[in-house]
């Protein structure tokens, strides 16, 4: 069972925009560092959090309970001009644990309404048994063929491309996958196997893009996204042939 | 006429393994603090930046000379493991303008180069003819239709999803497009007239979501977004009904 | 029994001046970021940063182990262009404990020294039975007495004023004193009776400054501040007539 | 003439303790980071912020107009659960300055008035004349004497010590004194030779430690920083054997 965390500005997009727009650059480093300041504390419980869309960001929580994400809340509260809600879930599929932790936040009220503040709603938690399962996915020789020789541009439309695709095969497995920079991307990808995961990327054909994959299974997110880098030097280090590896606690 | 900024981590990649993988949450906290740094510092002359892949960014820097741009990365230089080179280039379209700032930066060594270091290779500066043009487009009523009912993630596959369909638009009109958080891009676009835009927002059988666009033109990059802001509470305010709305300095 | 432990960069003094001086706002701003950071880190395990020389910062760190120390250390130089070493020592006073601490870390080599990098030397490590108590003092009216009449220098010289009588008052009795803004101070106390501080802040033939002072004692740093605060409150709002006040985890 | 800003946070010590006690942890991160905020835009502008008592701070702002201050000012809202207030004026020495500013921003209220926010009161600019002069002071040898040697708190008293000594000294000349980290101060001295500083650095017997001075002289902050730098490095590297020293633009 994987555990999952939505966190939600409460009613940003009016605040953006009252009593005039704020300044965009001003936006985007609250954003940015709002972001940073949850994967810092996040971290220090072994989580990891997704930017996804800045305003609402998903966090891989295993081994977190009510007492650390109210912690966190009152923490953002007390330095920022916004507060945040959280819905916590708890399921066999990364997809099924965000479904419930974002509808465990919705019955609280909407992300703009303007009663619902600093809310935790938990669905449910992971118990001991729980783990994470994490696909650390990459492009192959990116750096030569895109970043070094085509305009910067058309390569991040290129990363985009590819992020579209997995997005699209690894939802329909109950993965998820998010961009974390460069030509990476993280699938949490509990209840997914190594073969499953391989066929996917051997799809070349829509994408023509080479792909690989490194996979960690462990109790924290820390610790199988610690494994999921591991297996994928294994790779690049030619340690094996696969293009999906996995390497467990 | 635009000038843009191409800001690229120098040698990240090797980095962020050696001597063994960096914990991931480090090493999104650096790309998200690295982001908002910059952010805060072409702020200060005016200048917008998008984090595009966070490795390598792109910057509207209309009005920022060699001195600016050398300060900024001296401070970087300063204050992070890691050192930021920067390639500038001027043109009729974004498109081009990060073209010629990727090529002049490409000259100087690869991204991946353990020569390359904190160069700051400048192809052109726009002359105080330059003006920019930003989009600020996003989607209508995502909130009731898609934040507060469906999963957290669902919605994120449908920004996505909207965001490659406008990537693949914009890039044949020599316009560019970036997530800003939310449901919200920005396109710089220079050289595109608001039908052309309007055009494209129309076209929804492929995406079958709403849009709408404000534009701004003007010196600077600030002002332009601050503008586009403006144009966009402007549609959702009822004050105009089009879908697409300018306005200049 | 209080730990306390001693963060000190590397190597820091000629780093700054390497090759040249390097910008006074830049290496502020990475001071303040690292404080910040730091005590963002320790709170995540209910411990409190002090800043006092930002090259070398006092913690209280009850209930945080090797590993904690480990964490955060390595976190610490994978973010910033500089790496911290660390002492821990445990003892009766936060006098002893944070010497033993220096002691510690001295043992592995000079502050300056090209050799030392990321050392943690644990002098001692405190046990369940430990605990942490901690005094808030501050000035009595300040705001309407100096911030609102006087020039701000002038006020900020007389807080210094009775910084320095504090430390040098409080530190015959192995207590430690540290600014924290504003009229603020905190000061590590275990082993000082209430009738010790109240003794020392009646003193005020020396500085002509009237002083409060709530003092917590509790398990962890965290909890220990938060009485301390709350105490304080108590004194603020009347309901006790002491000057000095004890709240208890 | 030396123009210096007045930075104070709008009724923050009410805020602290509202409706309780924030965690103390907390606020000590807020305070760092709106320093290092705030001296990054001013860095921007090439002026330089103290950080004083972290609620005020005394900025030296040669160069700096009023939509500057009205920019950071703003920036700082939307960012931030608190609001700031500045007060700028100039005078022939910076305590004379500081003194202008804060008697400007006094008439418009009390620092904890319910009703002042945001307010920007500016007495009076520096024009094309002005020039900042600014003395970094720093103890001989303390790494081998001190930091290598004593515990950690008593070298920190010494360093307070000395502080307190300066600012007594200083003061009597117009000139301020701030502790900047390490064994570093810097003294914004307009109008004081550079014999006078060493008249006062020359007053053993008081604290029995040995300092040396280097002045920078130069139309902005950030100039007359950077040269205060270069003329210590002279001193240092043995090109001079004054303990005083002064570097003009």
């Amino acid at each position: 069972m994987i555990q999952m965390t939505l966190i939600q500005i409460d009613n940003y997009g009016p605040w953006t925009v009252t009593p005039t727009p704020r300044r965009e650059s001003d936006l985007q480093i609250l954003q940015a560092e709002l972001y940073a300041d949850l994967q810092r504390q996040f971290a220090a419980k072994q989580g990891l959090v997704f930017f996804m869309r800045f305003d609402n960001m998903l966090a891989i929580s295993n081994g977190m309970d009510m007492e650390d994400h109210l912690r966190i809340q009152e923490s953002i509260g007390n330095r920022y001009p916004i507060t945040v809600s959280m819905g916590v879930g708890t399921a066999r599929t990364p997809y099924d644990a965000q479904r419930k932790a974002t509808k465990a936040l919705q019955s609280h009220g909407g992300a703009q309404s303007e009663d619902r503040k600093e809310v935790l709603a938990i669905d449910s938690l992971a118990d001991e048994n729980g783990f994470v399962q994490i696909a650390h996915i990459d492009i192959n020789g990116i750096t030569e063929t895109l970043t070094d020789t085509m305009p910067a541009y058309d390569t991040s439309f290129v990363v985009n491309r590819v992020q579209h695709f997995l997005m699209k095969k690894l939802i329909k497995k109950g993965s998820l996958l998010f961009f974390i920079g460069g030509d990476n991307f993280m699938s949490p990808c509990n209840g997914l196997a190594p073969e499953g995961l391989l066929k996917i990327i051997n799809e070349k054909d829509e994408i023509k893009i080479a792909l690989k994959a490194g996979i960690g299974k462990a109790s924290t997110a820390e610790k199988a996204a610690n494994l999921a880098d591991l297996a994928l030097e294994e790779i690049r280090g030619g340690f094996t042939y696969d293009l999906v590896h996995l390497m467990k606690e």
